[in-house]
């Protein structure tokens, strides 16, 4: 069957994936119940794991689970278990290896000041060599996650309120990051000094909530505030919303690649429409790189708005050419290489009377190492297409992420070791085109990139990382990057 | 939260439901595998059970499970379990309650004539009268299932062969339905004398296939050859295929209901392409309906080849204007009331950007209740749309189904209660409009309807049965339906 | 670890097996809780699956499962999802690979006359010749369970009444039996006309209670009443029991093995004290095989009676010399092998201060294979026993069961193939006895043996069965056993 | 059902409970194997959660679950998910509601000085005093386990050598405590200054085996080599056994509870045989408090060697006459009392033909609350007794422990509050004795109780404790004994 492997197969496994996403809520009567229903709207940024803590101003309750929000909260009311006026939750995608539940997050401890609970989406690129001083002086670590060392650095922290130990703490970690965290009196919220990592504030009647994206907002009916702004920390208590300045000259560089793959088209980030913002890179993609085909393809499903900007823009009919089979088991969870072997490919198949015949354009958000690309190809040529063209709604991604997205090393990552004719040749197609950096740019509604201070956080296209990389020097300088050697089997 | 529950709610409650998708397979080595993996791509036909069984010209093998194939076959390879070259494989939907493991199929039996296995796609119409007779004999029934009543008539019947035998018990059966079978020696294919059920032919190297649909043949890689004939029993063996009659004046009339919403969209169905015929569905929609609108929203995603047919049409922009959540827990088939209450209603949002401001025509493959299309109309105007039109991709709903549709009953199906004007009025919509019954016919190459002997099984849009309903009419007289009165927990 | 395997290992694994435990209750509000107490006392007659089937009077429901009763019934109230003021019951052991759900007792059927449930502990002995002549009519079977072949025979019986047709076919089956039956208006109980298998009679205030022993009666708290006779059939309904008598010349014969080994300690059988009886055994063991020892130590914990007898009837101490693990895993459910030898001999040790150093007596209630006697002799000898002497409480069992009981076949039965000398060499004791047959009549009360018409079953040990041996003779004579060639993998 | 739970009931949920055991061992292939039988046969002293962690000198691997051993570790080879040659392992009875895998040991963590793994049976009795000073100064803690305080102790120690901080951190607690920990060179056990919990050292080849009873070297096959020593810490690598003495002044007062009822029969515990101590504490009772009776019957299991002592003293019958029912589902490990009330209560019954019309004499290991007693003195009288005389084996149970042992509080104990008049009619018995302490100590081989210095641990017979008890004298003080107000649910 190895012909079927060619023809039928996963358009998710090269894609990149998002590590987190987070919520938040203070000052209802079913915090939990609200959480489940934000992670379940941010789902789509982790579903690996899923946790959710609460308090009702003494007791703290947790719990945390492998899988997907949908399987583990939404069955019974979490209210009833997880009681409380005030809530966090986290979605996670994790790498293979690392997944017991003791990495699952919410992450809680007791403090000197009270019981703390914390969840993260992003990544602390200081956090190992953070991590060595502070085992070295005695500290103990139960998790892997480089959320724990926050909480440390908070414990030690020599401040006399709450505040001042979470921002002592935040001003000693490097990192894209969005924090959403609890004591018994407050919810709290923080973002890197660039604000990377998306969080925003919205209103429930006369509470407030957390969250990575808007479309959790519209889950549970809250109204959309404004953003926690970059290196700000917000405190939510019975008085309302606190603000903090982690970081007086912060400059605002969120992430691009929210727009590219990760947000939900429904979501409006940095005041945008996301599913505007793609059509925009498909519009300008049609102006940079024409074809002369006969119908569009989208690759299901993150190429969808881009495929409609680029017909918009030519009048070239936008077709189904590509079917997704709703009810895969969840084979894309399983960690095990022989799971993805066997299932992971069952996901899609072409739609053969849109295809066979006529020159096929397929319009995909990005392309990463390129092995799907191809098998998607091969796919389109089976099914009788006469030529086969491809464009990629961003540019080249040539460089990695350290900020929490899970990416191959550069080595793997074609448009880093490749130029454009051994990219179209690999590629099997007809013509190949990315969108320019300045396309992409223009798609976020700026007249240019301002490249001694961009507005955008775009290292995976340019290189150009906003903050140090502390540990990831340390390691190419040969000092370990991993202190943990335990493996836990369940 | 029960504003929640109407902006953001699951489209797919009130659709009508398939019960069930056949695959069978003679001559491959390891028969189950390629069961397993025809059966997943026929998911979409049922998600509520699933079985395989197979031989290897002695012993028989049988695996039923609840759920879905992707979650309980392709783990490890289901032919090590289920040994041998000829298989056979069911996928079911269920009404609640009676979902217990003895429901589901394939049936096994052991005959007089040997092992037996049989899996089915329809239904019996007098199923209960038969039933009845057989049981006053002394018959003892195991399943709920009206297949049982199928292997009682063939270990009853008085023939020679086999095929003899089966075909005897075809001939006292009324119904739409295509079985899929297997003996020790040779996997058996039939279908009603009316073809209202499909099934297919395919071909893999030197081994056949049977399926309801082709994309069960994509998956694997498999040729379509031609389908069984309306009243047709195909044999196959070691020898090939043989074909018998069972029904000599056999007249074929395929279920429409196959274009208009069961089959998946890249298969092909009595000659023509689901997705075509469904984008001329949108296409005539357009010409009969016209609306004067910014944008077409489809409703996700058995709407999406109507809307793009009545885009392209008119000119009017497509937009993604219901994003579906694809990381929903698999609340949709959970039987209980209390999960569809809490879970299901996560299923799709609006998204805003594409719909504030905005003249809006929706167009769905078909309305039944009308329920649901109120509450996406809601999500819609809440979403900010100026008006919302919306457009029925079939016609009128107007009579239940008897051969294997889960279909509520007539007093529920607002077409058949309910004016025009009225079901304008209640939809809340600016507009409302439906495909005719001639605009259907149209859209699937005809060029009109032969009224007297109509060239497809229509009844729901006309009320013309083409069998007799015994059952049914037994029921009306006030004659028990059911004569099984337990109830089993596990 | 070889000689682990030989010191510390499972008693029971070389124990024979009773199939089967039945219960039933009429006219009691929460009946299925009844039965689950009645059947968690009867666990030791089989605890492989266990089922309860009610009625209230119209609906039946049934519940069957894998594994104890008190792991699936106790949890919750039963009766919660099992209504009805009549309940039967049964407890099953079943050999390897036939456990599959189908084949869990209480059996149900709709004959024409209605709902019936039916349970039975015991072996029909010509089954498959039954079956055999049923198919070849067209009556279909669904389990391989003999229990079906019973209900085939009352749904084609041609009796007007009820009774007059479980009658009928009760005269057609021979073999060792006890019913328990449900219809929706009342409870049966029937016997072999032998009463080779017991049942009981009870009363609960204004309730009946039938079961396999009184043990289950203490449980709930029932009165003894009598025991079901010889080829009697009880009929319990609103009005009383009724008693039908379907073999006028039934005499009867119980099997000695209840006392032996089967029966509770605590249960009184055939009006006798199972606890005094084996205590018996031990004291006649005591004078017909003295021994010089200085501790007599039970095999745990059917010896135990046994062992008190002898100890008692001799003054020589006697002590726990063997300690059983309360705590081991639910192995010797298990039907893999690897299982077993993983786990299985993890069950029990010996206590060293008890056993080093002197002559030490083991009694043991039979010996079957004789393969765990010597893994506890060489057990009692690594913990320095001086002398071990060992002694079983019933004569040598030379002749396999046909009636329900699970035993190796003849060849496997040590005392069929080997002289006492043999047996004393293969076992490695100082000295070997067993009860003799007239010692164990004589612990049953009676003055010696009437050999023309035994008073009990003892065909074991005297190859004297008391009913025909139609399938065996069969198989025997090269005639097919087993029709089915089914295998369920789940 | 009320008559029922008073005449067959659970006779251990009286019980006082060990809270654990603890094994290790250094030098064997497949050393998770062997931990998982060890722990096995350690069973009996904790069934709610069992660990094994595990090193090959690199990596660390650890298995933690609730439940038992045989059903989590022996269906595979544990070896094979947990490679290594040095394993310990743990199991644990612990309170209702803290029950969540993150207390379940061994407890795992990184120190400055390399992986640290650490299993603990008993109870240090200024946890949290040491736990809140931690805290102040910025520990965090994961678990509620007091085990956890000594991990943070080691971690902030100064000391040079592993051992040296080891040490230091034994000489800051106080408590009953055996200690099995493992670095990824050495296995380390160790016991509190009292020797109050046993640890015992055994050799297998080269190989050396740390256990909390003999009962676990028997299983595996290991010799018995000796006890470690009361303030002793033990180190075994590649080069034996080193010794380091914690406490110069260590005297050995090893606890009488491990005679009274917590070890198995079969263990060698200070010396002395576990079985033997027990029937010597019956012939001593019979000498104290004797009995006219017809009968000596042992409440199961704990109180059999007693009752064989008592009888043997006297020459009265010994006869089993209650009888346990080995099946019980696993009700007795099931936290909530629901469960308690329904299945519990199924475990033992009476054996009637033993006790009625007798005078009957039950014999105990123990009795606490005397709830338990009672309903054991109606089974008997229920099942038609002619008299019933209660003797306990060991002294009145006057105070609670704070070692380690789960016992009810000291208004919960009968012996504390009530005279031996009032305890009589309160269990409803003819008569009713107790051993005297005199009395224990002579079953113990002593001539007498040396009153300034007890050669045993016996507070919860005298008061007399051997150590401070700061948390509990800190929290009659009105100081919180809990930091803690996290629930985990999941």
């Amino acid at each position: 069957m190895s012909q079927t492997s060619d023809v039928s197969m996963d358009i998710e496994e090269d894609r990149i994936r998002e590590e987190c996403g987070v919520f938040g809520v203070f000052g209802v009567d079913n915090a939990a119940s609200f959480a489940a229903l934000g992670l379940h709207a941010l789902q789509h940024r982790g579903q690996e794991a899923c946790g959710i803590a609460t308090t009702d101003g003494s007791i703290f309750h947790t719990e945390r689970h492998l899988g997907l929000v949908g399987d583990n909260f939404t069955g019974d009311d979490p209210s009833e278990r997880l009681p409380g006026h005030i809530a966090i939750g986290h979605v996670r995608y994790s790498t293979a290896g690392q997944t017991v539940l003791r990495n699952v997050q919410p992450l809680y401890s007791e403090l000197h000041t009270g019981g703390f609970a914390l969840a993260h989406n992003g990544h602390i690129t200081n956090a190992y060599t953070i991590k060595d001083a502070l085992v070295e002086k005695g500290a103990l670590f139960q998790s892997t996650s480089d959320t724990e060392v926050v909480i440390h650095l908070i414990a030690r922290s020599g401040g006399k309120e709450f505040t001042d130990r979470f921002v002592s703490a935040m001003r000693q970690i490097d990192g894209g990051y969005a924090f959403v965290g609890m004591t018994k009196d407050c919810l709290v919220g923080a973002r890197d000094r660039f604000g990377i990592r998306p969080l925003l504030i919205g209103r429930l009647n006369d509470s407030y909530v957390l969250a990575s994206e808007t479309c959790a907002f519209d889950m549970i009916g809250a109204q959309f505030i404004r953003e926690v702004d970059a290196g700000e920390v917000v405190v939510i208590n019975e008085d309302g919303i606190r603000s903090f300045t982690a970081f007086p000259n912060a400059e605002k560089r969120p992430c691009l690649f929210e727009f590219v793959y990760f947000a939900r088209p429904d979501s409006i980030v940095s005041g945008k429409s996301v599913y505007e913002v793609r059509k925009r890179m498909g519009q300008r993609l049609a102006q940079e790189t024409p074809a002369d085909v006969d119908v569009i393809i989208p690759v299901p499903d993150s190429g969808v708005p881009a495929a409609l900007g680029y017909a918009q823009e030519t009048g070239i009919p936008f077709e189904l050419g590509i079917i997704r089979n709703h009810y895969v088991g969840r084979t894309f969870i399983q960690p095990t290489q022989g799971m993805r072997d066997m299932g992971v490919r069952l996901k899609h198949s072409a739609n053969r009377s849109m295809i066979e015949g006529k020159r096929v354009l397929l319009v995909d958000d990005s392309i990463v190492r390129g092995t799907t690309s191809t098998k998607i190809v091969r796919m389109i040529k089976a099914a009788g297409a006469k030529e086969v063209h491809f464009r990629s709604a961003s540019p080249p991604i040539k460089y990695p992420d350290h900020y929490g997205i899970d990416m191959p090393s550069k080595d793997k990552l074609i448009a880093a070791n490749y130029s454009l004719e051994e990219m179209t040749h690999m590629l099997e197609v007809d013509s190949l085109g990315f969108l320019s950096i300045e396309g992409l740019y223009w798609a976020m509604g700026e007249e240019y990139r301002v490249d001694e201070a961009p507005q955008f956080t775009d290292h995976c296209f340019t290189g150009c990382y906003p903050t140090p990389l502390i540990d990831r020097e340390r390691e190419l300088a040969g000092g370990g990057k991993q202190l943990s050697f335990l493996v836990e089997v369940a």
